[in-house]
């Protein structure tokens, strides 16, 4: 932590926050420059709270120099980290690009089981699917509960695909975790630490989708919960953040994945339908996400998306699923992975 | 809602689309312009997902025209709501402007019996602290819990102010209902539907905290979400959004206030220490927010910033708050508002 | 300028950086901490490119400490900079509060004329209005050119007005000072630096928009270009940023207000037209500038908006703003301010 | 253009829509809804104020249905737009990916022949560099001028790159124009609409960078622009947006890419340079360009990073570039490219 004094700060003021130092448990380092004292803080501290310093006369600015998480981070584990999915345990983090699909929400047991023949024909990996909806408004489809779980697990008893679905209360991830391989937390949820606390004691592995405004440090911090929590298995999940931008619901990032390859040794997943919102942009998006060097992707499809209960717009059907494997499968292959 | 074809649409297209928009129970309008075809879809249906029809052949985009909730809104109710809070039945949303301030969290007993003494000294109304904290990081402080709530029904007992507290989740709402005059719901939970839900059911005033990157339809949909569930006094609470502005913690869009008005009966407070995480513009934006027509204001407070567990950095000392009340109550008189 | 090494950084990392600091005339003060070493950097070269240095090898981060601007600082010149316009010297950035109006473009003789009257009978101090129009479509309203600042100048002539008018390119700068007693620099040409020096050489006080999404920091830059070009007269006009808000054309971020007189002396201004878009919210985010410090407001006034050639969703009428004036003048005597 | 009316709008409001629709030379469809009348305006009228109407009384909102430019829509042209630069003639367009590599600046005759022989042997077909810079500071590098322009002729000259070059002003254009292959619109002067102009009559294609924030429209309306004064050869080229993010300079939105080819037939370019600020993700974000389906990129190389007098930070080596190169060439053959 470096503390900036401001212009004509006095030795007094200098002298209040080097005990302010002291009493957090910090060694200071006063550096005496042209325009500005500037007052380095060395410890491992990574929990006092800066603020506190900010406030005190003469301050101008504190800025933090450790990043706040660390079990997530690279200083703590080098190798990426693999985690395996599914009763085929397919290994998401190593060569192998995992394709995950299906539609918003569990609607009914044909269309479910159609999506998941169709995706596993198609070569994916996974199943997704929401049992319980987090609906912006109150006035629609929130979810079949617990018949939609069982539908799921039908689907992986016939197609072997890992099911990964969403925990939106706390009180849900007892059952998520028993049916589903992948428990899903939601963008809306990520700040949810209590879900965050019980996603990291479900025993099984977590899909961690970054906040629509979350920054890269929050969202490592959120992954930081679930593994001090103690899972270390978290799947990292971008799905876009909101922007000025309104040709596309949602804007995707894709350079966090280069930044976070350069943080965490977490495996790295991508959403582009909820990263565009629009289903004709999926499929260049999906094999950019694959050149960008993420572990997978996670896609919204439905056999018609016309009449999906939410989020039709980005569903693509299963037969573009089908044509857009081979092309992600060229491009996985261009960048030295497997599909 | 209004369909717009792309350039070229056929009439089979345009067949389609009608056809799903009967299928939706809604009536159509085709208007064939110069160079686009629309179809305008009238109905009582806000429930309707637009995506659906978006994904259909030839269909360029589709835009909304109800606004998607309806019990927040000036539709349904045409006069201001008031709402009374604490053992003084202070009424928020009238003439008179309502303060509420105090620490982000309940530290102890001298901390926030001091505070709250300060607070009724200086004439603020309300006495927030929270007893359970949504923290970014797992390892800062993370409340009192429980006994905090007994302290603030202490201070209130001394103070006569209402007692305003955060429930982080589901299974605090009851406890903070029983101890606290208004609960509140933090940004990060905007969108956490089965809190909101709760929060619905709690049978006290809810301070709803818009989310940090929330449109105006997702904060007012929130709020339907509660007055849905059975409790329709909801106080809407602007507490700043993300930008790329890197000198405040948040930007604080004032003109969600006329805004708001324009479209709902809700009191609104709003919250100038989160709205920019500075204690030195405090005082001037709570002006603002008095000047702009805000019911109230929500204010950080606490008598030693510097050693604050958290929010230091925007915290106002006990005399800061004495000499705004001064000020506010000048610019209140101004705009022919009281305090 | 601090260096933060990664982790691991080895004594050789650390060398090859300390060398480059020194290539660049500063001084090195290594810190060895718990997790990292940081290299505290101390000289005062402004313009030293930090990137040269993030670029080398084990370097996680650098961080300017100094501002990069420094005539348009406190640093410099303590005391608010007061500057005078228009025939009566009207002096921007004193105690008195100066409004100006007037319509986005000039249209016609009749139509400036009669603004003009208005806005002087009700108390405002300039008269705005634009002769050339950067506008978004070849195909709108481009401006009536040099015959529009002739109607602006024989309206000054009637009213006494200052006469408030932009300059869109290099050519127009000098045709605009022989006209009119302030250049305004528009927010899309907030770094057309070409434009900024001729503005720094025109010999009439600049009123500079800050760009949409220009930071802080750069806008004060951009001042920093026209005062090193010669002219110390510049006032600085927020007009609102973008975000992902859409009930609003622009955000308007009133904090700034606070954080610029942390860091300037230069007088401020704000536009609400800009800053909302919508003649409904003009008059409270006018109120709320007062109330937060502004030096000033400029507001967009049409005798007939709904027949304006351009921006007349945001411009009130010479009536309204006359109503607008009583209520400014309440605000601004609260907080000790006249108009 | 669709007008909304408030809810209670009475017969004369809506007739006074109407009467203003009429005088605007537009046709209405008055469509009376279950909540809302919503007013449908025909005809080809591009250019009316939207603005004008929403500013009536009673109306809600506006909502424009057609896209203000034309000339570089599908509408106007279906098949894609090839631009054949510099003396080797490569059609940007085509099935072939053109990468543009160079310095930020140029800097001395050295550095730049260097930095072309690198470029042409690893199979680029450009060459970029700045002899005039747009720098956010006074106090920094601007440029080598004219100068700078001859020794990229002299460059182009010995290894046949294509040169690209940025015009910062209006009278720079001519220069630039006679020099280099391709001027570029740097991204601060998107909407210089001066600068637009004047490239429209250069009489060489222009290399157009959208502004950092921008919209999709806006983008092409700049576009419109160009085109609109005579010069079909507009190269889009998208350099990363402005968002909360800070990991990066710049987010960069590759989903543009699907929604420009939606929309427009000019070629896009991508810059992951400015689009990410950091050297190490240059490559990863290229290979992203390639596999989302750009028809270039625009990359800064530098052959001493840790000297250069701009961008370093964001700047790769030659040998980076020529490692780039390859991988490149293995992604683009596998979306059906050629590189």
């Amino acid at each position: 932590m470096i503390v900036v004094m401001k212009p004509g700060a006095a030795a007094e003021d200098i002298k209040h926050v080097v005990d302010l130092v002291h009493e957090f448990g910090l060694k200071d380092h006063v550096i005496y420059g042209t325009d500005r004292t500037v007052i380095a803080c060395v410890g491992d501290k990574r929990t006092v709270e800066k603020d506190a310093i900010e406030n005190a006369p003469m301050v101008e600015k504190v800025v933090p120099i450790l990043a706040p998480y660390k079990m997530a981070s690279l200083e703590v584990k080098r190798e990426k980290t693999k985690i395996c999915i599914g009763p085929e345990r397919f290994p998401l983090g190593g060569v192998k690009i995992g394709v995950i699909a299906g539609p918003c929400a569990v609607e009914s047991r044909e269309q479910i089981l159609t999506t998941a023949r169709a995706i596993k024909a198609a070569g994916g990996v996974g199943l997704r699917g929401g049992a319980f909806k987090p609906r912006t408004s109150p006035y629609t489809y929130q979810g079949m509960g617990k018949a939609g779980l069982e539908l799921l697990a039908e689907a992986r008893a016939e197609t072997g695909l890992a099911i990964v679905t969403e925990a939106v209360a706390v009180e849900q991830v007892e059952v998520c975790a028993e049916y589903a391989d992948v428990i899903q937390i939601g963008a809306r949820n990520m700040q949810h630490y209590p879900l965050l606390e019980a996603a990291g004691k479900a025993g099984k592995p977590v899909l961690l989708k970054r906040g629509m405004s979350a920054t890269l440090e929050e969202f490592l911090l959120a992954a930081e919960y679930i593994i001090n929590a103690g899972n270390p298995n978290v799947i990292l999940c971008e799905r876009g953040i909101r922007t000025f931008e309104t040709y596309v619901r949602n804007t995707l990032p894709l350079a966090i994945i280069p930044a976070l390859r350069e943080r965490t040794h977490l495996p790295i997943v991508i959403d582009p339908s909820h990263g565009t919102g629009h289903a004709h942009m999926v499929p260049s998006m999906s094999l950019a996400a694959v050149a960008t060097g993420a572990d997978g992707v996670i896609l919204e499809c439905h056999p018609d998306p016309e009449r999906a209960t939410s989020d039709g717009a980005q569903s693509i059907t299963p037969q573009t699923l089908n044509e857009l494997m081979g092309r992600l499968k060229r491009v996985a292959e261009a960048v030295d992975r497997e599909l």
